[in-house]
């Protein structure tokens, strides 16, 4: 729906709102059973609450698209997951809690061993341990740059982050990995003319880079690459008039949240952490979205049991949820994870909407199959949000 | 979906996809008894292959739009049926299997007669025979232009297919039928300044044409319209990275496919000549288009029984593509033709997708209500093609 067009119909309100996202929800069925998880498991809090509730099927993307994390989360909270693409820069920073700014460019960097030829020997200098990783952004943390603060952030084994803060940088850069062993890094491209500058600046950084790691026998040059800024995306303030919080383990997930303009709340051990948190800041938020990883974790690991398990956990906890009495609940996915597929998939996920103005549908129980059959159809699941806020009274009627 | 993003997210792969579209596919209640032709027709194979698949309806080319046969194909072949939009002339042209070159303009004509005053008598020339088109065309061939390439092609009755081939011609240009008798034909008239040449070249040959027709008491003059250039559509192989082949017995779904770059193999006189001639090319592509046209046939002559017939015939034929094992089979239709409206239709249309990585639902029969169920949903066909490069693995994550 055209942003537009949202912000002339919000309307400022009180009603609450909560997004409950079970990460990788959607699955498929278990070839000796022919029953997904989600129809495995034994989940009656969930189906009750599908049967309270409209439900449908969201596509995450687009018809056969398979998203990552960031697509995923942008389409739930509103968004249009292909206008609004993050760069892999900034998701790595986010990803470590790294509070990024507009005038920061962000980008992944490998730690990489390259022969007395310069040409690289390994990509990934071995998988070196993360505090070898933690030691080695120390020392290149040291290198400075006249007009620039620059940010090396250990991230695990041989990831990094790499930051230039400084006016005008440009992010439309070619990164220096030739994705082969055997050659030699690439220098920073420029895309356009514009980014030229930049390129020179990350050029000198990696080449005094290089020079404090020449003595080491591995891990001895960086490769640096999805150079990207802070993206340029209306916050849920402006947008919905809302005031977002999230509660999510990973940072991630918080820090994909955070540049919609929600406020990260603590997401602490556990769903239960979580949803203590949500509890104790009920007052201070209209809107929340809290994060549930182990579907996800299960199905990357192909653990069809462990997905079911994972659903059985959650479901213990949902009357916690329904006993804060949100004016509209959402339970949904950003993407389905099959776990016979161990990935994520383009699979449609199911989602479910509980509010008291929900229009009667006849599904029964929480699954793919069912959820099918609810009157919200399979749509977009950049929707959600705004058939969430008309059921939360926060949208005012269009046209005369 | 924007097709840049699905360039972006194409990778090659071996996996066989097949599309089986049965002309005309979905219908409507008999009045007598309330059920539709897919739900008259005893079709074991095709419901067996329903529960089977992902099931739902396919919206040719937008809601209430009845669409003909250019538009419902380039759908299920993954383009915007809106964007492409084909030309008449290149129509008709593919039709009678011409081989249409970036240079040609193509026009649909007509064979017409005119009054001593020229003014139009009859706009199809009381239809003629074929015969005396043939003829009378071997006479218009005759005309001349310098520079030019000029084909004149009869296609049936007063029906004829005039083709330009030369540098710089454009399309730009109104039709000479003035739709209604007692006026005179039109010339052709350029819709923008750069089409003024093209214009008046036709307007030069239909003056030939006009002479040598002279001496004629019917058919003494012709009517040109529906002027169109071969469309610029990437081809299938380009945006899907697919080596696509098309088996059908009518030129204008093999000139359709041709048009996005299938090769056309000999679909011979029955659809068991067309899955014989699959089997024999099973090896040399990836994608299979197989078309069946006798259930639009049928639901065009209005004749319901005979549509029920078609489609028990073919459903004896499934078992022997299910025998080549594609790791993609879908099963559409191009649009609507409800024997009870005697024509094409904007409704829905059945289909379904079979692979091992689909989504269990809980569709039990082949039929419009039992795929509304399906957890495809009512979607655009031109979507169709995007589910099925997904679940063929032809498509890679989007997205960090």
């Amino acid at each position: 729906m055209d942003e537009a067009v949202l912000r002339e119909i919000v309307v400022p309100g009180t009603t609450k709102i909560v997004l409950l996202v079970m990460d990788g929800l959607g699955g498929l069925p278990h070839p000796d059973t022919g029953r997904s998880e989600l129809e495995t498991a034994e989940i009656p809090n969930l189906d009750a609450l599908a049967r309270q509730s409209v439900c449908g099927l969201t596509v995450p993307v687009g018809p056969g698209i398979t998203p990552g994390s960031g697509p995923g989360h942008l389409a739930l909270f509103g968004y249009d997951p292909i206008k609004y693409n993050i760069g892999r820069g900034v998701l790595e920073a986010v990803g470590i809690d790294f509070d990024l700014g507009p005038n920061d460019v962000a980008a992944r960097g490998n730690f990489c061993t390259v022969g007395p030829d310069d040409l690289i020997t390994n990509r990934r200098a071995g998988r070196i341990p993360t505090d070898l990783c933690i030691k080695l952004c120390a020392e290149l943390a040291k290198i400075e740059i006249p007009g620039l603060e620059i940010f090396v952030e250990p991230v695990r084994e041989h990831r990094f982050v790499l930051v230039f803060r400084g006016e005008g940088l440009a992010d439309a850069l070619h990164g220096t990995d030739p994705n082969r062993e055997g050659l030699a890094p690439l220098p920073v491209r420029a895309q356009r003319p514009e980014a030229e500058a930049t390129a020179q600046l990350f050029n000198g950084w990696i080449k005094a880079a290089r020079t404090r790691l020449a003595h080491r026998d591995v891990a001895n040059m960086v490769l640096v690459r999805g150079f990207a800024k802070y993206p340029d995306i209306p916050s849920m303030q402006s947008q919905y008039q809302l005031d977002p919080a999230a509660i999510a383990i990973y940072p991630m997930y918080r820090g994909l949240a955070k540049l919609v303009g929600m406020k990260a709340l603590p997401g602490g051990t556990s769903f239960q952490d979580e949803i203590d948190t949500m509890r104790a800041n009920w007052d201070e938020h209209d809107f929340f979205f809290i994060h549930y990883k182990p579907t996800d974790a299960a199905g990357e690991d192909g653990d069809f049991d462990r997905k079911v398990q994972a659903l059985e956990n959650i479901d213990k906890l949902i009357p916690q949820i329904l006993d804060l009495n949100p004016d509209v609940l959402m339970v949904g996915g950003d993407h389905s994870t099959p776990s016979i597929m161990a990935a994520h998939s383009w699979h449609p996920v199911p989602f479910m909407l509980r509010s008291k103005l929900g229009q009667a549908d006849r599904v029964q129980a929480f699954s793919e199959a069912d959820c099918a059959g609810g009157v919200l159809g399979t749509f977009p699941a950049q929707h959600a949000l705004s058939i969430a806020m008309a059921h939360a009274g926060r949208f005012t009627k269009y046209g005369a």
